[in-house]
């Protein structure tokens, strides 16, 4: 596969299937590229000599070199096109016919055949079901949509073609502007991973946004995403985020739904900025293009009425950020310009009859205090204020001081020129201060993601061999689940367990007892009951003189309860005191799409009931493994909250980058839950274990 | 008083301070009074002979009668010229001139004085630091902003005057038009809950919404917008909701700033939508001023365009609505008339070569389905769509079932138009489908609000007198903080509490133990004691025969810990057997607006460190005291989770009753906490009690 700048930006496009047959396909895309491309023009089309006055080749390898095709040939020759483009030795494909996997059955089929001659000849091939790409840099418009972009510099791309065109219609009017466009069509070959490893090498690419219904390789995109996060911003609408919106999303493109859980903690691990909305999505994306980076939270209002004031100071306190305090220094300056009865804490009130000039010199003020990362400007229509003069003073302000200011002139009529002018010098401006400040808050966050360190998982010294031995002998067994009876894939993987064992035979139980001190518990092990204490299956205190007789008993309680349940012994365990403790659960989802996705919380009904539970994509580092226990509700519990002795929170993180270790080695595991995981002061023991197996990958 | 239209409806109208400076507020008025008003405008002014050509009078009293003055004269005189108003028999006036209790000091005197002749003389009295009010259907603007409002079915009050200006400004662009408007000022007599009382039995009125700062009377406003919501919604943005905008609603204002969590609360039993920002304030009212309400939460979503319907989709999934199944006679018809590769199956997908007849045509069918409540109809631009004639598809067929539908055409240019004509006809259109959406959110969750029932509270039969001599024994004691001591109190409410007393000498101690089957607890009483356990001063298991020795342990106890501290005695309780027990919390804080916040949740964690709580505001009815149960995330452990026996929730439900009529009996009652109450399957014991009293209020 070539470089995808080159896909962005050839000399020359050839349209296959071009034709001036009006309201064709066809038509639409060559009269788009014949517009205002900088570049050379090929239609292909047998059955012409020329097509909207261009000169015609019948087939691409007659034509001259070409660096990127368009096709939109009927979906039954697509794969002939394809193939004779790349005999031609182009790389560079765009596939707009649809009727491919969206249709099902030979639609599918037909796919298939169209990745392998694209593996098969490296292309770059968007598509196929695109509505085309853009690249305003060299004015291209290879689309058949109604609309060109405007110039700027944020690069979008879209799983929805119509997206594409309603976003073009509306952005124009917004002069909102794009640098590269790419509608990703059925994602057959080249996807969301690649553009956005390709617009984060882009120098034209100031903000990456898209929209998309699922995310093929999630596992991939986040590796991509996370690099690409720390020097270009990525906002997402990634729809279907609602049980409803799922549905109606797998029933759009014909994929598989992943997880809602497993993208929003893919998207974040990603340094990804999630929007709800394509308000929001626009929202940010306009911040980020336009605004340098905020140094600090704190933010200072400057505002002409005290009621739209509040009103922002409450956005601000909704957001990232916060309502910086003054300096002595600054209260002092704001009070030597300002009127008696303005107001120089935050929000800075300069009162209904400032002019431009007070609103500048306040702001000028605000911006020098060093609490102040950002400001946000709120004028409210009166006689004296000139709209269009206060803007000019912001874009000055903040080119002058390098700190992202926007405003909220609220208004109208009277305020439309002034938008204008702000708009064009990249400050977002907006009627309601809430949308301001939301612009801002998506600056704070992306700086957040810029500063933080993504630490190497740690790799812990571990016996796989052993646990892949331990793996084995269930799939000799022929049964995908295991229980107890495997708790020396813990031993391997370092994860301490109780004294004790499985054993076969009353004699072997009494022998494992003897050597535990004290009582012992005893549980039957069997993959085919679920509910052991439920049916007697269970023994707590047994002194070792009960064993043998409490072995027969616990069998036969199997036995009795479900004649055919496979019983494979009789764990006989150490008593724990768990009076001091705290039971924990640590486990694994495999998630279709980004792989082993795993949760932490407390038992029981921390879990159960109020769902108190943080989720990280592994493999995961020392600090997300600590950030994992941080950040559940009931954490203060842990540590020793209540007058409780703190629990060992170091060997609990220790677990979960234990278990991050032992599902990355073993894709074969689908799930693991270590419940409970009993935390002590003096460190933790993984008391029963659940495991699903796909053997097939062992 | 009198009745509050006459203050919008007058016939003539005087400008006490009217000149013909420039830029004099009081030439500002008169010239907007001037404009259109259907009615007789004089203006009062000792200085001239004639102001703008108008006849001008020395006074109120040498002019023609009048039925509302504006008054615009400066501070020092605002209160001899409101004196002269009322003795001239005029009962409605606005006070434009500010330097009240604003300014504090000399103002808040002012103000003092102002409030005095206004209830002396029954005056209707807006204000002062007002900008004034309007009447659009007499279009009458007696403000001093630049700004006429559009006629329309919103009445509209402010606590702020620019925020007035800065709507209005937009507003017009935006063709949503307003009834009356207010702006509040400092709401020395006329304050939230007059004109919600007033717009409530308003016919030309369909919405109140509001911008506020505070609420003076929170119980007196519950009250009332809880009466007026039956009819009419009411949307606030009630500022200051988060800790630094309250700070700023504080300063700006000079008002004491309410505990948010009671405005929530409050607001919420009131019936008031609350809204986040100005967006949201106007998207609800321009929705619920211009649609029918949905008879179901079922949501059709008729699109041309996948993406965009997956996105419409996500929104109302975050809504109250949900996506609605069609009948199977619904998918017939829509696989008859729609192509084949359409969805018929919600959202609809008309797909991108739909014009105007199939989009309707789809529209009618989903309306038609018995599941459907609402309708949401999303285009995307296409070469065959005609978006003002899917503008007049969609405005038919709202009308003809009666049926809420909301738009979101996606596009710029193309669609401005067709948003005319939505608009015109009330039907909120938007970009972004979220925000059509949330429209409809609005609409259902009002809807819900009207379906409510609000329970009459029960009226326990208590003893009044006896809870009413031990809190007078408090106060005798001089002090204001209860415990244990007063546990009778619950007695005396129908609490049940264990069985025990608190006595003051050994033997009393050993006679109560003996009444009591089996061992006792033992704990010392004293307000100035905390932490009881800590310093020893709590024996559990104390048989009959070590009573009287304890004592005396727990008494020297708490000498030696604390040698000044006041000990009322010990208190001998039975024992309880907690194991199938729940321990929950009933507290109650008196908030300074809404006044007694009743507060609920499970003891320990569940309160400090989990915040799971539930609120109300007191007095409350069964049903809402069952849900202030039901509604914290814990509460499946009330109802038997995980294999536990059920508590008796029934006996909680009535203590949580028996609270309320408790704190509405004794104003006195600053606060009180229950905790524990223990919950079990037979039934609730109050354990413990603190309480806090205002001594004055007795």
């Amino acid at each position: 596969m070539g470089q995808l700048s080159e896909l962005f930006a050839p000399e020359t496009v050839a349209v296959v299937g071009a034709t001036d047959r009006e309201g064709a396909v066809g038509r639409a895309i060559l009269e788009n590229l014949l517009g205002d491309f900088t570049g050379e023009v090929i239609p292909i089309n047998p059955k012409r000599e020329t097509v909207l006055g261009q000169e015609c080749y019948p087939d691409i390898g007659s034509a001259p070199p070409v660096d990127l095709a368009i096709v939109v040939v009927p979906p039954s020759i697509v794969i002939d096109v394809v193939e004779n483009i790349a005999d031609a030795d182009v790389e560079n494909v765009v596939v707009i016919t649809a009727g491919f996997s969206e249709t099902g059955g030979e639609g599918a089929t037909r796919e298939r055949d169209l990745r392998e001659i694209a593996a098969e000849y490296e292309l770059n091939l968007v598509g196929p079901n695109s509505l085309g790409i853009m690249n305003t840099a060299l004015e291209m418009n290879a689309t058949f949509g109604p609309e060109n972009a405007l110039n700027g510099s944020i690069s979008f791309m879209s799983q929805s073609g119509a997206f594409i065109t309603a976003v073009l219609d509306w952005a124009n009017e917004q002069e909102i502007g794009f640098n590269e466009i790419v509608s990703l069509g059925n994602k057959t070959v080249l996807d969301e991973t690649d553009f956005v490893d390709e617009w984060g090498t882009d120098e034209e690419t100031d903000v990456i946004i898209g929209y998309l219904e699922g995310i093929d390789d999630g596992s991939a995109f986040l590796q991509t995403a996370r690099e690409v996060t720390e020097e270009t911003p990525i906002v997402l609408v990634k729809s279907g985020r609602t049980e409803a919106g799922a549905k109606a999303a797998s029933s759009h493109t014909g994929a598989i739904a992943g997880s809602e859980a497993a993208y929003e903690t893919g998207l974040e691990q990603a340094g990804v900025l999630r929007a709800r909305s394509v308000g929001e999505l626009f929202d940010y994306a306009r911040a980020l293009s336009g605004l340098p980076l905020p140094e600090s939270d704190g933010v200072a209002v400057v505002t002409n009425a005290g009621g739209p004031g509040v009103l922002t100071t409450d956005a601000v306190g909704d957001s990232s950020l916060s309502l910086a305090s003054f300096t002595d220094e600054t209260i002092e300056k704001l009070q030597d310009v300002l009127p008696e009865e303005a107001n120089v804490y935050n929000p800075i009130d300069v009162i209904g009859d400032a002019d431009v000039e007070r609103f500048e010199t306040a702001l000028e003020i605000a911006l020098e205090d060093p609490n102040i990362g950002a400001a946000v400007v709120v004028a409210a229509p009166t006689a004296v204020l000139e709209y269009d003069g206060l803007a000019e003073a912001v874009i000055e302000r903040t080119d002058a001081y390098e700190t992202p200011v926007v405003t909220s002139f609220m208004g109208g009529g009277r305020v439309e020129s002034a938008d204008v002018v702000l708009r064009e010098a990249g400050i977002p401006n907006y009627f309601d201060p809430a949308r301001a400040v939301s612009g801002l808050d998506a600056l704070a966050r992306y700086r957040d993601i810029r500063e933080r360190t993504v630490e190497e998982p740690m790799t812990f010294d571990v016996d796989k061999e052993r646990a892949q031995a331990i793996l084995e002998g269930a799939k000799k067994r022929d049964d995908n689940r295991l229980g107890v009876e495997a708790m020396d894939l813990f031993d391997a993987y370092g994860i301490p367990t109780p004294q004790g064992a499985v054993v076969d035979d009353p004699q072997a139980a009494y022998e494992i007892a003897t050597e535990i001190e004290g009582d012992v518990v005893m549980k039957i092990v069997s993959p085919d009951i679920m509910h052991k204490s439920d049916i007697g299956g269970v023994a707590v205190g047994v002194p070792d003189d009960e064993v043998a007789s409490t072995y027969e008993d616990l069998v036969s309680r199997g036995r009795n309860y479900q004649p055919d349940a496979s019983i494979l012994g009789v764990q006989v365990q150490e008593m724990l005191d768990l009076d001091e403790s705290t039971e924990t659960i640590v486990g694994m989802n495999r998630d279709p799409q980004f792989g082993p996705l795993l949760l932490f919380g407390l038992g029981g009904i921390f879990v159960e009931i109020l769902e108190d539970t943080s989720l990280r994509v592994a493999p995961i580092g020392e600090n997300e493994a600590q950030a994992m226990v941080d950040e559940i509700q009931a954490a203060p519990l842990l540590r020793g909250a209540r007058g409780r002795e703190p629990a060992d929170v170091d060997a609990v993180v220790e677990v979960i980058q234990r278990i991050s270790q032992l599902v990355t080695d073993f894709p074969a595991i689908l799930e693991l839950d270590i419940n409970p995981l009993v935390a002590g002061p003096d460190g933790v023991t993984a008391i029963d274990l659940a495991l699903t197996l796909d053997s097939d990958q062992l």
